[in-house]
């Protein structure tokens, strides 16, 4: 049994719109909201569809939760903290009362965890698969949002936390990582399923950044899309790009898997440009944030991604990541 | 043949998005966006479902002009004006580069039409219908925003323009009203496909207007929203209720069709709330915007809807609108 529309906002999707002044109650045609003093918005749309962006099997509430944190590491790759988020739902026809509180369950754990709400949005009904649109809002400091175009010559490219366990996460999912332990599998899916967006590094970096993004389309074509939009070459240090113990064990198994971990993607880690005289400030921001950041490569005049061997050989890849298509 | 996201990106949306500079020519992962100084932000959410919303043969222009217009009228009822959207697209596999473009030339021609910008968002395939969603953004004087709540016992309920045109478009578009002539089936069809937002009239009702909120699910189940926020009830004198000439000729025809002016939904017209202090003003406005203002009933202490006939005797509906599911 699934609620008629009013029936379905008032029971499962008000409560996540409570202490959200703008939103009244999601009882208006649209929600107010005003950025901080001296602070400009930020805003942010990512839509996911079923058997193309997740399965039908996916827990109700960590597919709730993993769409709201890819939305909020858009959010971090400018610099921004979360406001409020906007959710399109259009139901399939599989989708009932108990899937839905499955679903707002995961939200609102979200919403307690990043210190956000629910201000409004749309619930349809379709003949299709379950779609999902998530329209989040953030602040930064008026002027300082970090875009993909500012990097210079010589600056360092930097990633935080582990590249590649999203990718391998998936490959683990699907059973083709059997010969890990099942604690290796376990922690490899859970990066899959629950990215951490990178909420206290993206503002932390208004100042010291000249470039950032967050990867989700894979390392290699990320830093392509930051070297590109700021007319430079990005050379990357194969070695230098930080593995789990889990995305190890993987490669020390399959060594191919390094393709995975450079192209697979589902990342939501930040890759950022520092400038050589911030670079010494970047260990100390990673101490204070307990997050490793890591130097995995620079840029240089040129165009296009440079992938050097540990000899600093260049290493050739078939395959450039996905353009969602 | 479609393009590749970016390819598309490139071709289609950006032109949409230039003169919009926080939107970043769309190659960023989110949009930067303030109010203008003093003014606060307004946030909607409407989602549309081939076969659901609208139908596989509408002209992808008019339906982009649709989709775009139905957010505007929701800005418009909280009294905002119009500053940009996101475009949330998932292409079914029957769209291709000529759908686009139209689809994209019809969201140019409003974008002109009622001064706004693409900033960004998402586009993705699905195996099912055709699904579209947009966020509009608006902005108002800080503290400004019409809400459904603010209904007096005494207040005047108006509406603007005439009411019933978008449900008897709907009608003719079906082959309905064939007694009509062809060209008060067009007058019809036309307001079905391509509803005026009430952009003007919106900012000017803030400080009129206790209440107001825009038609889309019928004059009557949306009276009836105004006086259940309010903790009303409101009463309609039917034939108060503006219509067109088609819409006259149409009813003279089959007076049951009032039923449908009622509660067919798709008006996109303001109805408000005016405190009697406040009515000789409406007039003036109505001179001022060239738009006709129609005072078609009023709020009591009660709740509920009433209905009366030209003799003042209360008139019973069976269908009370839709709510969507």
């Amino acid at each position: 049994m699934v609620r008629g529309e009013f029936d379905q906002i008032a029971r499962y999707f008000a409560p996540l719109a409570a202490g959200a002044p703008g939103a009244f109650g999601l009882r208006n045609d649209a929600a107010v909201l005003s950025p901080p003093p001296g602070e400009e918005l930020v805003v942010t749309l990512d839509t996911l569809v079923e058997g193309v962006h997740f399965l039908p099997e996916d827990p109700p509430d960590l597919l709730a939760r993993k769409a709201l944190r890819v939305n909020l590491s858009d959010l971090a790759a400018m610099g921004a903290r979360p406001l409020g988020y906007l959710l399109s739902t259009a139901w399939s026809s599989r989708i009932d009362d108990a899937w839905i509180e499955g679903f707002t369950n995961g939200l609102a754990a979200d919403q307690k965890t990043f210190g956000l709400h629910l201000l409004g949005g749309d619930t349809v009904k379709t003949p299709g698969p379950l779609t999902l649109s998530i329209t989040a809002f953030g602040s930064l400091p008026r002027g300082g949002a970090l875009t993909r175009s500012g990097a210079k010559t010589g600056d360092g490219l930097y990633v935080s936390g582990r590249i590649g366990d999203g990718a391998l996460g998936l490959l683990a999912l699907r059973g083709a990582l059997r010969h890990l332990s099942l604690s290796e599998q376990e922690q490899l899916e859970q990066a899959y399923r629950l990215p951490e967006p990178r909420c206290s590094l993206g503002p932390a970096l208004i100042g010291l950044a000249n470039a950032c993004l967050d990867v989700s389309d894979g390392l290699l074509a990320d830093a392509a899309h930051l070297a590109e939009e700021s007319g430079l070459q990005v050379i990357i240090e194969a070695p230098a790009v930080p593995l789990s113990d889990a995305a190890q064990a993987a490669l020390a198994e399959d060594p191919e898997l390094f393709t995975q971990v450079l192209t697979g993607g589902d990342d939501y880690e930040l890759a950022f440009a520092i400038p050589p005289v911030e670079e010494p400030k970047i260990a100390v921001l990673s101490q204070e944030l307990g997050l490793s950041l890591t130097r995995v490569g620079r840029f240089a005049e040129g165009a296009g991604v440079l992938i050097l061997d540990r000899g600093g050989r260049p290493l050739t890849l078939e395959v450039r990541g996905w353009t969602h298509f």
